[in-house]
C-alpha cells in the first residue's frame, strides 16, 4: 500500500511529492526601444513588450505508445515586468493532454490552433508579436475551457477539432485546424465560430532556397447592431530572404470594409540578425493605415499608426 | 572577507546570487469534463479545475542535523489559466523552516494541519479537490502570517501546533494537528481556533489489504449573529477497493444543522485508472442534498449540487 | 530551411521550443516575527515579510566575447504569500541584455544603479528589507522602460546610464551609478533625476579585518506644493564585526528636514549567525524618530516606529 504511505506522509507534513524533475522552464524575453507615431500626436519613445512569455512544459511515458503531458504559458510584459493577463498569470496555456496511436485528447486553456494555422504562420518576422503583428486578421481569439482532439499526422496531414464550453454563461467556440507539409511547401487551413462570428482561413507557405513567400486569404462574417450581418475578407502576403545569419523581410496585408469605410492596411519592412538560434538583434518598419472608420491597432477610428523599432529577442 | 566582495559584486552589477541549482519544481494539472447541475437550473457542460497547481521547494543540509528548507506553492485554474488567489499568487503556500532534532519551526503561509491531519486524509478519490471535494468540513482555514512549531515523529506520533499573528487587524488563529502511523492503521487529530469559531475532529483509517477504509467524526461551535452560540457535528466515511491499476471509490458526509434546517449530505463514487504513479484518467459522481437553508457547495440556500465527470491528473 | 521547417512544427503543434535547460532558478525567503509599536498605537506581533524574491536568469555565449542574457524578478510576501507588485508580478526585474568587450546593452525593468551604488550597499545587516530597511534614502526608484548602457570594468571602476522613457504618459527619468572597488576599499555615486526630483549620493566602504565601516551622504531636491524647491541631506553610517559564523551590525541614518520640521533618524543593532551562506537566523532592533512633521516608514506625520525582530533567512 504505496499509495496509501504516501498520503500518510503527506498528511504528517504537507510536504509536496518529490518525483524526478521533469519540467523544462522555457520562455522569451522579446524588447524593441521604438518611435511609435499615433494619428496626429507627437512621436513618442515606447520602450515595447514584444509578447514575452514564460513556460514549463513536460511529458511522461506511459508505455504502450500513451504519453502525458502538460504545459503552463505566462505572458509577461518585459518593458515593465506587468503580467499580461493581469490576474490570469498562465494567460497563453494550462493544459494537460494525453495522446497515443488515437491522437490526443487536450483539456484546458490555450491559443486557437486557427490561429496557428494560418495568420501566425505567415507573420515571421517577429514571431507575430509587438507593433507589427497582424494587426487585421479576424477573430475571436478564445481561449477558456477546451476540449480538443488532434489527429495524427499522416500523409503530411494533421489536424485539431476544438470545443470550448460556454459554460452558460457565454456562447460556446469553435475552432479547427488543418496543417499540411511536403517538403518545401506548406499549407494551413483555419476555420472558427463563436455565436455570430466566424472566420475561415486558408494559408500557403513555399521555401525556394533562400527565399521564402507565404500568405493566407480569409473570409469572416460577424452581426454588427444596427447593421446585421456583414461579411468581409482579410489577405496578408509575406516574403523572407536568408543571406547568412540575416533575413530580410517584407509583409503587407489589407483588411476590407466591414460595415462602411472601416478597413486597413498594413506593411512592414524588418530585418533581422542572428547571433543564435537563440538570441537575434532585429530592427523594423511599420504603418497601419486606417480607412477614416477604421480603428484596427490605435482603437481610434481614422488613427493611423505607425513604429521605427529596434530590439532584441533572447530565447531560453 | 568574501562576503563583502559578494555585496559588492550584487552592488556592481545587480546580478544575482548564483548558488547551485537546490529547487525542485513540482505540480498537478488536474482537470475534469463535467456536467454540473445547480438546483433546478439546466444542466451545463463545465470544463472543472480540481486545486492544480504549482510548486517550488528547496532544502539545505546546515550540518550537525539541522537543515533550512522552504517552499512556494501556487494554485492556478487550469481551465482558464487564472491565478486561484488572483494577486495572492502563492496562496497555497511561502514559507521558510528550520528544523533538527528538537523538530522544526516554520514562519509564513501554508494550509492548516488539522486539514491534513482529518478531512483532506480521508477524500483521497481525488485529493480533495474540484466539485468532488468534501464540501461539509467545518473551518476557517486561516493561513497568513503563521508560526508553527512540528514535533519528530516518536513511536508513530507526530504534531504541528500553530499560531496566527492577527497584527491587530484580524483576530488570533491557532492550529493543532496530531497524526499517527503504525503499520496498516492510521489516525489523526485536528483542532483550529479563530475568535469565536472552533472545531475539533478525530480521524481514522485502515487498510485492509486492497481494501481501505476511512473518516473522521468533527464536532464545530461558532457564534452566529442573532443567535447566538450553535455548535454542529459533521462526519464522513470513505471506502477505496485497489484492483490493478483501478481504484473504486465511495464516499460519503453529512453536516447535521447549525442554526435551522441547513445541515446537509453530500455523496461520491468516483473509479480511478493509475496510468502511472503520475497520471490517472478519472470518473466520477457528486451529488450535495442541501437542506432547505443549507447551502453547502452552491453558496444558494436550498439548492442542490450534482456533477457526472471524467477527467486527467498528471503530477510533475 | 530549418528555422521555417522549426515554424511549421511549431505551427502544427503549438508546442513550445525546446532549448537546452539554461535557466536559473534563484530565490530568497527572508521572514521575521516581530513585536512592532506605530506611534502610541499598541504593541503588536507581526510576521513580516523582508523583499523575499524569486528570480529566474539565464545567459547564453555568442561567441566572440559576446554574451545575451537575462533576468526575471519576482518579489513575493513571505507571509501572506501575496505577489508584492500585485498584477506587477515581475516586480523586481524583466530584462533583456547583450554585452561584448564594450560593455552592455540592457532593455526592460530592473532597479536603479544609484540605488544599490549607496544605499543598498552599505545597509548588509539585512540586505536592506524589511522593517529596518534604509527608511530614508531618498529616491522616485523609477524601474519601467529602461535603456541602460553598462560601462566595461577599468581599472576598479564600472558605470551605468540609465534612461527611462516617458512615453508621453509621464516623465522620463535618468539614472547614473558608478562603483570602484579596489581591495579592501570600495565606494560608489549614484545620482537620479525625474522630473522636478533630483538626487546625488557618495558612498565609501573600507574592510578592516573583522571590521567594515561603511556610510554615503546624499543631496536631494525638489519641488513641493506651495513651497517651491527645497533641497535636504541624507546621511547614513554603518557598521559591522564578523566573528566567526557571527555578526554585530550597528546602522545610523538622518535625514535632514525637506520643508519644515518634517526629518527623521533611524537607528538599527542587529545580530546575525551565519548557519551557512545560504542560511541564517538573526535578530535586530530598529527604530524611526520622526520630527513633528516627518512620516518616514509610517505614512503618518509625527509617527515615531520601533520593533524587536527575530527571523530566518534563506537563500536558494
Amino acid at each position: 500500500m504505496k499509495k496509501i504511505a504516501l498520503v500518510a506522509a503527506l498528511a504528517a507534513t504537507a510536504a509536496a511529492p518529490a518525483f524526478a524533475q521533469s519540467v523544462t522552464l522555457w520562455g522569451r524575453i522579446n524588447t524593441t526601444v521604438e518611435s511609435q507615431k499615433f494619428g496626429s500626436q507627437d512621436r513618442k519613445v515606447v520602450v515595447q513588450n514584444n509578447s514575452s512569455r514564460l513556460g514549463l512544459k513536460g511529458s511522461e511515458d506511459l508505455g504502450g505508445g500513451l504519453k502525458a503531458s502538460f504545459s503552463l504559458e505566462h505572458g509577461l510584459n518585459s518593458d515593465t515586468g506587468a503580467a499580461t493577463g493581469g490576474t490570469t498569470f498562465w494567460n497563453r496555456a494550462s493544459w494537460v493532454q494525453l495522446e497515443g496511436g488515437f491522437g490526443g485528447i487536450r483539456l484546458g486553456k490555450w491559443f486557437p490552433g486557427s490561429y496557428f494555422a494560418t495568420a501566425d504562420y505567415v507573420s515571421n518576422h517577429n514571431h507575430d508579436t509587438g507593433t507589427s503583428a497582424d494587426a487585421l486578421y479576424a477573430t475571436q481569439f478564445y481561449t477558456n475551457n477546451k476540449v480538443s482532439y488532434f489527429t495524427p499526422t499522416a500523409g503530411g496531414f494533421s489536424a485539431e477539432l476544438s470545443a470550448a464550453a460556454g459554460e452558460n454563461a457565454t456562447t460556446r467556440a469553435f475552432d479547427v485546424a488543418v496543417n499540411y507539409d511536403m517538403g518545401p511547401a506548406h499549407a494551413g487551413l483555419g476555420y472558427e465560430k463563436k455565436g455570430d462570428f466566424t472566420q475561415i482561413a486558408i494559408r500557403g507557405l513555399y521555401e525556394f532556397g533562400p527565399v521564402v513567400i507565404g500568405g493566407y486569404v480569409q473570409r469572416a462574417e460577424n452581426t454588427f447592431a444596427g447593421v446585421g450581418k456583414k461579411d468581409w475578407n482579410v489577405w496578408r502576403a509575406s516574403g523572407m530572404y536568408v543571406m547568412g545569419q540575416s533575413e530580410f523581410h517584407l509583409n503587407f496585408g489589407k483588411a476590407d470594409k466591414m460595415v462602411a469605410d472601416d478597413g486597413a492596411k498594413q506593411l512592414t519592412v524588418g530585418y533581422n540578425y542572428n547571433l543564435s538560434k537563440r538570441t537575434k538583434v532585429y530592427g523594423f518598419w511599420t504603418k497601419v493605415d486606417n480607412q477614416s472608420k477604421g480603428n484596427y491597432q490605435t482603437g481610434v477610428a481614422g488613427q493611423d499608426f505607425s513604429s521605427l523599432a529596434a530590439g532584441i529577442r533572447h530565447n531560453f
